[in-house]
């Protein structure tokens, strides 16, 4: 009765605390290259998506019209939001703005494998930078997050492309700047698509050249060493020539980064969207599966386009966490979870009150402290001590109370010592440092 | 253009900071008391509300027909979706169930000074219990929070009233069941309203009787000491001496826990939602603007009501971050943002490589580091080390790198040493104990 939707998940405690690790890692180590997070709101006037992804973006949304007759939908992605919040403050800002963020995001899909209605994402953008640095920065936060979550080289792979080359090579074949966008469509979709499909495309947008620009576009796909990328920047005149230093100076920042290993040049991603402009990628698992993790770009004209105004070069990408969580389960990289108190409280009945002030003492200390709610005798207390998981009980008996003194017990070895109270905090410390009381006491 | 939606917030990275302080304080002190963190859809099926709350509930929510021709709603609360959550596992779940929550929630409403349409909220619940600890550990919780945020025993005041003691008031003045709620309900709203308005509700329910009930409950409005609420409740007979015993038994352990010295007893307080059925409170700052700043109470039969079969007693509360977060800010309580790397690297030319792996290697550390994206001229690299705010720069000249040495500069004392590269981590730790270089060097 009632169940939650299709796409939308419940965190139990459990998938919770799954969910809260990668939240931590993404923020420690965006933290560590020393970007700051930010927040958007998750519903958004429609025409922000609209205007960023044209109509048909709306398909894929949730939408509606709110009771003060706006056009709203919840957020399906993050960039617009971040756009038009920088442009707001554009002046105000010092660059290079280095922003991330953590949150949650919606698109009405057909729920499956991987993709749900409902996901977070990480995302990390860097404004106000052309330079290929600001690119090289990103893709070694990326390759650090993951490197953080336990993966090695040999797990993932961040496939390394170029909405420039590829201009540059559509020219060099006499595509004009009109025809390139439905070319790169059908060079995007051409991984997803039998051969004829792609060839329709092509040969739609440029007639009779099909064949001849479908195995141009086959070849170039087959490179990936930077000798061979060279060598065909080089052959498209000067501003290949530039291109290919660009290539070479983020290889080097990225080997630099200690990010190399698991980066390889791959010209069959181009990245779905129209408003990418430069370097773009997309990490994979290395598994047969090959679940996409991530993806990113740089987008030098967005910022214009949804501000109207102002002009910033912007790089970015976001990590999802549904393939990721997959990912990392599959691989038991993902913590056991821990649903224990550090100390369970266990106290006679006129022994309470004082037991309770303890128990307020350990939690402003820090300690992770239960006891049994209701009143119960001594037997059934330290039953649920020993269920609940925890390492010390903490004991107050009549005899100890009215001596100023508590038990402390190693609920793994059953030992136990007779401390002072006043001393209980120092005692606790000292046995957590030791690792617990020797069944001899 | 595109401007966000009014009453949803923009978090740039000062506010979120902000935010993240608050949620950093409840997921802290909630581990303390042995809560565990549990999340639910933000969008749920609209009967789940519409259930739980009436029809009325519609009027206030952002619901919308989804693309499967569902009735859906952004939640306005997470009570419902908890609910279903613990119904479903309810013979598997290890009793009491302490579950917390942080997460947005959105009401439809004119947003005001201290009310958004946006906004979080902490909450957390004791399913499972019906004892009074189990209200004393909530309360407790909430004491405790607002402890943790920097907020003294006179910055806030936790007002405890009770359903039952208002049920056995009104059976005595004849008062039956099903007349109940329409009275707690003029009680709950007579706070806000002209006394002419609450006694027409009253001559409403009991026709003829209005002026004498008023008074009545006017008159217990007054009670704030227990001595004084016993004596009425002692006057209700057996069940009333029975709710006086709990009184003594939840005023006992508020003392125990720590808590006593920010709650009174204040009868006035009914909660309007009708579905709480024992202890409710309120907490609201001492100032003159008194804003309310969390709220909650026992539930007891809701779990049946929403899961249909699964009956579990039940108590939570909810602490909003919108006047919380007004309330610390007003006094100072909310830390400055600090926007500053730890590590600010400044590198020659040639000497990038070198410098950017070493970058990779202080951020594998943990420590927060920038530099330069751009190639600059020495100069310009420390003129931004010195306007991020990083307390080291750690500088790779020409002949440093040659001889294997880089130099740590103190950016507040100008002070610097030199020293070999494989020695970066170890003296960079030494001098954040030491609390940086003396200027003398």
């Amino acid at each position: 009765m009632f169940e939650s939707l299709p796409g939308f998940r419940e965190f139990y405690p459990e998938e919770c605390s799954r969910r809260n690790h990668l939240f931590r890692i993404f923020r420690n180590v965006a933290r560590t290259f020393s970007f700051r997070e930010f927040d958007a709101p998750v519903l958004e006037p429609l025409d922000l998506y609209v205007e960023k992804s044209g109509e048909e973006i709306v398909g894929q949304l949730f939408h509606f019209t709110d009771k003060g007759d706006r056009q709203v939908a919840l957020r399906p992605e993050l960039t617009p939001s971040l756009a038009r919040m920088v442009a707001a403050r554009a002046n105000s800002l010092r660059r290079p703005i280095k922003w991330f963020n953590v949150g949650e995001h919606f698109r009405y899909e057909r729920p499956q494998k991987g993709r749900l209605r409902a996901f977070y994402q990480f995302n990390a953008d860097v404004m106000g930078e052309e330079d290929v640095a600001a690119d090289a920065e990103l893709i070694a936060l990326l390759v650090a997050i993951f490197k953080a979550c336990g993966l090695g080289a040999n797990d993932f792979r961040v496939r390394l492309s170029d909405r420039v080359t590829w201009a540059l090579f559509l020219s060099s074949l006499g595509v004009s700047d009109e025809q390139r966008p439905s070319l790169l469509d059908a060079i995007d979709k051409s991984e997803r698509r039998k051969p004829e499909q792609t060839l329709e495309s092509i040969e739609g947008a440029m007639p009779g050249r099909g064949e001849e620009i479908l195995s141009g576009i086959e070849e170039m796909k087959t490179v990936s060493t930077f000798d061979a990328l060279n060598e065909r920047l080089v052959s498209f005149g000067e501003e290949g020539e530039r291109r290919a230093g660009e290539w070479a100076e983020l290889l080097q920042l990225l080997e630099s980064h200690d990010a190399a290993d698991c980066i390889g040049i791959d010209l069959s991603i181009v990245r779905g969207l129209a408003y990418y402009t430069g370097f773009v990628y997309e990490a994979f698992e290395t598994s047969v599966e090959s679940r996409a993790l991530a993806g990113g770009g740089r987008y030098d004209h967005l910022v214009k386009k949804l501000s109207g105004n102002v002009d910033l070069p912007a790089a970015g990408f976001a990590i999802g966490d549904v393939t990721l969580t997959d990912c990392l389960d599959g691989k038991k990289l993902l913590p056991d979870y821990i649903d224990a108190p550090e100390i369970f409280i266990v106290a006679g009945e006129n022994e309470r009150p004082t037991a309770l002030r303890d128990v307020a003492l350990l939690r402003q200390a820090g300690y992770s402290s239960a006891y049994t709610l209701k009143r119960q005798a001594f037997g059934k207390q330290f039953k649920e001590a020993g269920r609940s998981g925890a390492k010390f009980a903490v004991v107050y008996g009549e005899q100890e109370v009215l001596e100023n003194k508590v038990k402390i017990k190693d609920l793994s070895t059953g030992a136990e010592v007779s401390i002072n109270s006043s001393d209980l905090l120092r005692n606790l410390r000292s046995l957590e440092e030791s690792g617990g009381i020797a069944a001899d006491g």
